[in-house]
């Protein structure tokens, strides 16, 4: 039960930093989505609202991280994978109304140059993915130069088709993203396999 | 004076809205990096923080686009530009320390789900830059639907870039998008042309 509270206010957490960003999002908003008591917050994060966001951002990263992989580890190779990583960013985007996109870039950019503490927890989110799709890249027989590359390159489209697709309300920019991110990936894989 | 003093209060909006989002800056904060009075926001902003974010976006837009615009002007071809472009972006970032990157970003992520008339004002920026752009693409032989997502897809690198420059404080995210926005570039300019 205990263990349940901490979990709800840390789901709450989650999608309304997500959402509406860090600032934006009151302690009293997460308690009420939570359906938890004042007290709980301090008694689960001692540290406040900054402690309970770095282990949202910690968490809702490596939870998103799982889905990617989880996608690519579906697909029958590594490029289709990728063409189903962005498909499947557009679907949600239109099934949430813009809603939901990346976990963790609107508190990135709101901590990026106030809050050290938030801003090394979302810089390790996106370093873990980095990582993660750079070693997928180098499996398939990419040098690890390239492989950085693309999966930073790729990694940037997403994140930037987030933004211009919540903005304009449409799936145009991640579509477009994800064939240039086809089209790379397509452009490496070739030149490593030839 | 009076007309400085309206000046005064959107350089400072534009700056800490950028930096540090919508939520995160407030009025008092503004009015203090301004040097100006309380009552002069509502004389100059009479819709108070919601009309005068609304004007710092539409004018931050509107100026980084003319930024933009004058190093693409500068280039000697369009490939040129973009490539300058991302490099410029990056000289920036490492030069004021990861602070100055995309005008609107920041509170774009932040009001999508949440403010509709902030949301209006960011759309109408991206969709400038967008239109612009293709426009520019356009008018050195490439059709249309492919000019389009080719200047989508640079947008959505840069914007992509930033958050993971500003978050991981690197230059390295930005580098490497504009070597991926260069090739998808030169790939549909060489199209165009043979």
């Amino acid at each position: 039960m205990a263990t349940d509270t901490r979990e709800r206010i840390l789901d709450a957490s989650r999608v309304l930093f997500a959402r509406r960003g860090y600032a934006g999002t009151g302690i009293k908003q997460i308690l009420a989505e939570a359906d938890a008591a004042f007290a709980s917050l301090y008694h689960f994060f001692p540290g406040g609202k900054d402690q309970l966001a770095a282990e949202a951002i910690r968490t809702s990263g490596a939870m998103y991280q799982q889905l990617v992989e989880g996608v690519l580890d579906a697909a029958p190779d590594l490029l289709t994978g990728i063409i189903d990583c962005f498909a499947g960013a557009a679907e949600t985007l239109r099934a949430t109304g813009y809603a939901d996109a990346c976990p963790i870039a609107t508190v990135a950019l709101e901590v990026a140059s106030t809050d050290e503490t938030l801003r090394q927890a979302t810089a390790d989110v996106f370093a873990s993915w980095i990582t993660a799709l750079t070693t997928r890249i180098v499996s398939v027989g990419v040098d690890e130069a390239t492989a950085t590359e693309l999966a930073i390159s790729t990694i940037a489209l997403l994140e930037g088709a987030f933004v211009l697709s919540r903005t304009l309300r449409s799936t145009v920019p991640m579509t477009a993203a994800g064939q240039t991110a086809t089209e790379a990936a397509r452009a490496v894989l070739k030149r490593a396999q030839s």
